[in-house]
């Protein structure tokens, strides 16, 4: 975020609302939830807000409350440190061992069952690794634990779907809606660890470190030149854009 | 519990190493935990005592601290309601729309991330329905959404394998282990609905309930005769009797 506003609030809001709406969790007043923010960022030039949402309190057990009211917490961090250099050089990532489990249900949401990335994350101490691409179950490349992932070759751009597993990412969608903008052929797909292995250019995304090359997983190179540097750059703008309340 | 003192306290405490462990969270002292329960259990008769172990505070993102410093929470509810008409009629279940992911990263351990379980308890209202029986993404029959199940047959009992997902309940070992004593036959197994529907037996386990007959999953129906009774009986005695500090 800048000048006290946030950045992708709308979107931000709108996969709030998908998720909590499948997750049965009624979704909170939109102008009492960007009231509170504002409150919150009143003085603050750079930073970062979580917006977390719980179904609130209940009983005993896995019932959920039959009127659930719901917990807002708004929590204001320090800003992430500037990816300037991994822009410059391409990113390095590692390949978790930790998988994912599949399930529709809860596939392409944020929701808060991240056993599965805290053990991943768990893996590497490197600091110059900033994260760990995760296969699910059946062995399909599915995202970083904190990221998405966008292979590039001469037939445009691929990501993996998000129907299984993974979350629908508020950069990832910029990414999809700007490549559509410039002619660059994108598509969701399935992708076995061995086609992310041959592609030529990887880059992720992140809502806090926008789109940045990758030029390493694990073994695997990738050249940060075959990622559309154009693309990369309206979505960077589009992404750090303050959003100011209409 | 009963007379001041948890049932079951080796075994709880056993799995919450085991899936500290796993989960890569130091194990709290055994006596500090003792003492804390015993404590809290002064004077107390009958209730609910859930133990949770988290991996304390830790910075935004998913990477855990370097030395975690866990919390524990120690609560006590009321006794669950007496499942004494469900022993005799056999429990009602229902057969669940949600679906479990399956990960053998975190099968087995009685972890926290039960978005699924909640959901699933979301399907029914009706008071007379005790639990609904969970498939995994594959199809096979895994456990209720706080139980675990055994089928019953001429060949002795069957329980779903618990590696990819589910939990590995302490009364669920409890029977397999005085099945053995017994000489019924008892074997994990890959369990597919259509195994599940045809089986002349069922019944489930879970700590509070101990095991109890169950007469009806959906439609299909269940013979509570078919059930063998002197082990049902035994597994009770086993799982409601107090372990007194020794």
């Amino acid at each position: 975020m800048r000048a006290e506003a946030p950045c992708l609030w709308s979107a931000h809001l709108a996969r709030l609302n998908r998720g909590a709406e499948r997750l049965g969790i009624p979704s909170p007043d939109p102008a009492l939830l960007r009231a509170e923010t504002d409150a919150l960022l009143i003085g603050v030039e750079t930073g970062v807000l979580r917006i977390t949402l719980t179904r609130g309190p209940g009983g005993r057990g896995y019932r959920p409350p039959p009127r659930p009211e719901p917990t807002r917490i708004l929590a204001l961090y320090p800003a992430a440190p500037d990816p300037g250099r991994w822009r410059a050089q391409g990113a390095n990532l590692t390949l978790c061992r930790a998988v994912l489990g599949t399930n529709p249900l809860l596939a392409g949401i944020k929701h808060l069952n991240r056993l599965e990335q805290v053990l991943a994350r768990a893996e590497w101490d490197d600091p110059e690794i900033i994260d760990g691409v995760m296969t699910d179950s059946q062995g399909r490349v599915t995202c970083g634990t904190m990221s998405n992932l966008f292979l590039c070759g001469d037939n445009g751009i691929e990501t993996p779907a998000v129907d299984r597993c993974g979350v629908a990412g508020t950069v990832r969608a910029l990414v999809l809606r700007h490549a559509a903008a410039l002619g660059i052929p994108a598509r969701e797909a399935d992708i076995p660890l061995a086609t992310l292995a041959r592609a030529r250019g990887l880059f992720l995304t992140n809502a806090l470190l926008g789109p940045l090359p990758v030029a390493r997983v694990g073994p695997h190179r990738f050249d940060p030149r075959a990622v559309p540097a154009e693309l990369l750059e309206r979505v960077r703008d589009a992404a750090f854009q303050p959003e100011i309340k209409s």
